[in-house]
This record gives C-alpha cells, sequence and structure tokens, in this order.
C-alpha cells in the first residue's frame, strides 16, 4: 500500500486559535467570496448599509440572542479589536475612577486584564493562582460587597482551566469567554458585560462579540471617545462606522450551525464527551499527565506533558505525521494543548488519542 | 433574443465602500477559504502566529513600503477600527493636551475627525469648505507655524472632492486616506502619520493601514491603553493580539495586484483616464452636471446630479436595470455618485457613461 504524504492527510485542526471552523461553514465562507448569493458581487465587495449585509447582521444577533437566552435589556454587539480591546473600554465605559473592580487572576488574559483595568479606577485583584502557574481556579476568596463589578476569565486557553461553576456572590460579573462562548449555556443573569474575541468558538478573527446590559452603561463621568464608547454601537446596530463584514458574516453562519447542532446545550453535551474521551487517555496512558487540576479542567483547551519531557519531541513529530495541526502547548506551559473547540469533532479527537496509544506501545 | 434577467447581467459595482475587488483578488481570496495552498485548512482557521500568515503580514508590510516608497523611519501597521478609530488614536499618541493641531474642513469624515481630536488637545479649525456643503477644497488659508500638525482628508468620499496638491507648509501632515491610497504616487516625506480603512483601494472592510514615522511617538503624558498606543503594535509587528487575518490577507493580495498593474504611478495613469472618462460625459451631457467644483473633482468618487431632479428616479433604474450598483448619492449630497477606485476597469466606466448617453436620447 502507497502510503499518503503529509499534505494529503486530513488535517486535525488543534489550533488554540484562530481556529477550526465545521466543514459546512468554510464550504459557504468560500462561496460567498466567490459570489454572494447568485448576486454576481463577492460578499467581500458589497456595501454594509445594504439590505443583504444587513439582514446578515440582523440574523448574527438574533442568533446570539436565542443561543444564549439573552433578554431584551441585553444589548449585542458585533465590534473589532479583539479581547485586547475590550480590557480597557469595560472600564473606560462602567468603572469611574474612584470605584473598586474585584478581578480573578487566572491566567496571562485576566493579568493583562488588570493591566489596563488599571487605568481607569480601583482594581483589587482577589484572588490569583499564579502561584500554581495558573494551573488551577481559585476557590473560597471573599468578594467584597463595594465591588462594582467582579471581573472573570471563564475559561482559559493558555493553561487549560475553566470556570465549571460561577463564585456565589451578588456582585454582577464581567467576563472574558473569549474560548468557550457558545460551548455551553449561561445563566445570562448573573452576568452584566461579556465580551469574547471571535476566533475560538465563534468564527474567524476580525471581529468581537460584546454582550452588554445596558443600563449599566452612561454612568461614568469620563469624556469617552465616540468609537470607544457602547452607546454609540448600540444606538447605531454595530454599523457607526463600517464593520468587519466578512467576520462577521462567518461567525453568523457558525451561529447557524451551532443552533443546527442542537443548540449550546447539545454542543455541551458533545465538548463533555470529547473532553471526557481526551482526558481519559491522559489519564490512563503512562506517557502523559494533564497539565491542570482536574476539577477545573477546560473542556475547550486540553494541556497535558509527557512524563518523560525527552519524549516530546518525538511524540510532536507522531502527531504532526497524522495530520494534527497546532498542538505546540503555549511556551508559558510547555507540552501540548489540543484545543477541541466547538467546530473539532470527535473523531478528530479520536485521531489524538490513537497516536497517543500508538506511541505508547512503541515506547513502552 | 432573449433578453438577460437582472440576476444574469455582469455587474458593475460603483459602490463607495465596502467597494469593487480585483476580479483575480476574488478568485485568489475565495480559494484560500476553502483551502490555503493546498494546506488541507480554510486560511479562516490557521495560528495568526504560524510561519504561513507572518509572511503574509511581512508581504503586506513589505508591498506598502514599496508601492508608497517608504523610508525605514516609517512604521507599518495594520490595526482594526478603521478611520474612525485613527480620528482619537491619533491624537492621543502624538498630540499633548497644551499643544495645537490644525485641521482643514473638507467634509463629513474631517468633521468627525474634528471633533474627536478635541478630546486630546487644541485643535483649530484653519479652513471649512462647510459654506458650499463641501463641494470643494479650501485653498490660501494660513498654516501657524505652532501647529504640532496638520490634519488633511486627502478625498472625501461624499461630496467627491480630492487634494490633488498639498498646501505650502513645513507642517508635518496627518492624513486620512482612507478612499485614495494607492490610487496616485504620495510625497512620504510631508507625511507624520497616514491613516486608511481597507475597504476602498486596499482590501475588504476590516483593517486600517497605518504608516506612522516613527520619530514622533514617546513623546505625549497621558497613560495610553495597551492597544492604543502605536507603539505596541509596531513593537509586536501588528501581532501583539491577534490581528484580522482575512482582511489582510486579501489586502496583501490587492497589493500584488496593483504592483502587477505597474504600481501606484500607473494606477494614477489609469485613475485618470477613467475620471477623465466619466467627468467628460457628465459635462458633455446636458441632463448631468457634476457635483463637485471642477478643480477639486476626485478621481475616485464621482459625484453628479440631474439637471432635472425628477428624472433621478428613472435614471437610477436605467442604470440598475443594467447591472451598476452603488451609484446611489449619499443622502446629504443627493443624486449620484460612481465610486472608480483602482479596481473598477475603464470598460466598467464605459458602461455607465453609456446609459447616460442612452438615457439622454430617451429623455431628449
Amino acid at each position: 500500500m502507497k502510503s499518503l504524504s503529509v499534505d494529503q492527510i486530513k488535517k486535525q485542526n488543534f489550533s488554540a486559535g484562530p481556529a477550526i471552523l465545521p466543514a459546512t461553514v468554510i464550504k459557504e465562507a468560500a462561496a460567498a467570496v466567490a459570489d454572494w448569493n447568485g448576486s454576481g458581487l463577492s460578499i467581500l465587495e458589497v456595501s454594509h448599509r445594504g439590505k443583504e449585509f444587513v439582514s446578515v447582521l440582523e440574523e448574527a444577533e438574533a442568533l446570539t440572542r436565542e443561543l444564549l437566552g439573552l433578554t431584551d435589556d441585553y444589548a449585542v454587539l458585533f465590534l473589532t479589536g479583539g479581547a485586547s480591546t475590550q480590557f480597557y473600554m469595560t472600564c473606560m465605559n462602567i468603572l469611574d475612577k474612584d470605584q473598586t473592580a474585584c478581578y480573578v487572576n487566572t491566567g496571562t488574559w485576566s493579568t493583562k486584564a488588570i493591566k489596563e483595568a488599571k487605568l481607569f479606577g480601583n482594581i483589587e485583584e482577589i484572588a490569583s493562582s499564579k502561584d500554581r502557574n495558573f494551573s488551577y481556579i481559585p476557590k473560597g476568596y471573599d468578594i467584597p460587597d463595594h465591588a462594582h463589578f467582579l471581573h472573570l476569565t471563564s475559561n482559559n486557553t493558555i493553561s487549560g482551566t475553566e470556570f465549571h461553576q460561577l463564585p456565589d456572590t451578588a456582585v454582577p460579573i464581567v467576563c472574558d469567554m473569549s474560548s468557550n462562548i457558545f460551548s455551553r449555556p449561561i445563566d445570562i443573569n448573573r452576568y452584566s458585560l461579556i465580551y469574547a474575541g471571535a476566533q475560538k468558538n465563534l468564527g474567524p478573527a476580525g471581529t468581537t462579540l460584546v454582550i452588554i446590559k445596558k443600563d449599566i452603561l452612561g454612568k461614568v463621568e469620563r469624556a469617552i471617545p465616540t468609537m470607544l464608547n457602547y452607546q454609540t454601537h448600540i444606538d447605531k446596530g454595530s454599523s457607526f462606522n463600517t464593520p468587519p463584514v466578512y467576520p462577521i458574516f462567518v461567525s453568523m453562519l457558525t451561529m447557524r450551525w451551532v443552533k443546527a447542532q442542537g443548540g449550546v446545550a447539545a454542543m455541551e453535551q458533545k465538548n463533555i464527551a470529547k473532553a471526557n474521551l481526551l482526558y481519559k487517555e491522559i489519564d490512563r496512558n503512562p506517557l502523559f499527565k494533564g497539565a491542570a487540576a482536574a476539577e477545573d479542567r477546560s473542556r475547550m483547551n486540553v494541556t497535558f506533558v509527557l512524563e518523560k519531557p525527552e519524549l516530546e519531541a518525538a511524540f510532536l513529530e507522531a502527531a504532526t505525521n497524522a495530520g494534527c495541526v497546532g498542538i505546540k502547548g503555549h511556551r508559558s506551559v510547555g507540552g501540548f494543548r489540543a484545543s477541541i473547540y466547538n467546530a473539532m469533532p470527535i473523531e478528530g479527537v479520536q485521531v489524538l488519542v490513537d497516536i497517543m496509544q500508538e506511541f505508547a506501545r512503541q515506547n513502552a
């Protein structure tokens, strides 16, 4: 039997972000670039004020509302600049300079959020897992009643941890959900504001979903540039200026796909099954061990190392030869990271598990 | 002979932005979404840190430098948020609160730039064409020596005017070139900073090109959020956070196309020919008249009205039936606007001219 070259092997995309998108979404996304709906024009060259794209924006908002169960007191925005822009834009809009916000530091992204927030108000880091390289989610800390909001990073892409339960508090939550939005149901009533860069569970790079409880706005004293004021974008339906048309379009296609899969509750069941399959192998296989505390393991980003670090290069090669892409761990954790977002089918996870088993046989 | 339905007629895309892209660029852009370079992955799902996309970013920067003749003292960035973000980001980075910047107000976009700039320093509007609905470019005004910079909008998409000559001054220029960048050569030595939303002459919506003379940075006293500091993006090669991968990729393809066409000097000759063809018809045809002062007419956005406004609806219908898209004028000017950016071939302009002639015959 003739063996396949690496280029011919079907790729399993475990990249942390930009990340795998559903195959049907990619097909529709490519077709719309060539000729959108038989219009004779590419979606890349149509007006953002035309009724065709306006209906895309409306559908993207409606799907967000439906999938997450949003009530009318929340606004849905599609902005740009990623979560990194939200790190300061949140505080600029909702935290006055004499107010206090509490942050739980669960990794690189929380750390960056805290740094930017400090430009705008009193920031208290009330808990941190930095002492063990962010390998767990802190618990049992006090959340002061005077906190204007509590900021959480619901899933930590780099260390592979995830909040499976929210802290018990009445303080409203501002949450960076970049890497697990639409992967599980949420209780929207607990949140004042949610933001998420698209390029993990939502779409390609280039747009940022922001969900805001409208009544928290308009209360800070500082002057805010027009483009940085959430109210601007609420008033103009995410089209105050030219929005990132194509990233929003592909995100809308992905949300349609999530809905067709049965919504976020069905996604959660699939994500649990995928995560269980991979973590079970990590725990069973004597060559591997998980990098994150078992109870805080992320369903999205599975981090693991080899018991014998000298085998890492060989395992990376074996996985790469089998078509696995993007499994090298972040330099701050080392080892490996398999990102298994919504769009990753369980069959893709099985390919990785098979490689791990074969690798164990060869290195017994 | 069977007549074609409207959907079957080849479209001529005169949209103001997002706007026409070269047909070859659209073809390559669609192929890369389906399968990028035979990698088995869509460009929408690859890591922005991978060598393939890093080389796209590098080529985009190199092409910008080559096409515009940039020297090493300028940095080239691909950001997000459009020109509307640059309206405040420029001043936040380079204008201290006690410094003065001078603005020439040539339309809607200049007006917005002035509004945002006022949050950061002393802003003097030294000239304006508001008195005649921005239908001309002001001339003969004084530019005070104490100005830290002079802000211009080089082409005014809505009113259809364009600077064909820079003001005679030693004051460095900050320029919004969103709608005419890469359409003609520039003398880079006159500029401290140039910004341009991609969605006219550069690519699809979703990225913003910023060109900065590096030595103007680091001199203001205010604290700047990390993402709003140009230096952040210079230090990280436009990848401090996840950049808008696909909009940058398509912009790079478009710059390759501009280079293959002979660069910006060749583009200028083609743009002059296209503009002359259309303005000549506007001046010749008794039914039409140009909306902008003849000497300040834009080569990119040709604005015109009908001598008899009651014929406007019929002309719009005639043009639409012939496949012309996006020629309705902005509500603040009325009439029509044909945007004939780089990617519009002269044959497309000829289609519109033919319709105007036919319309004149029918309405003689």
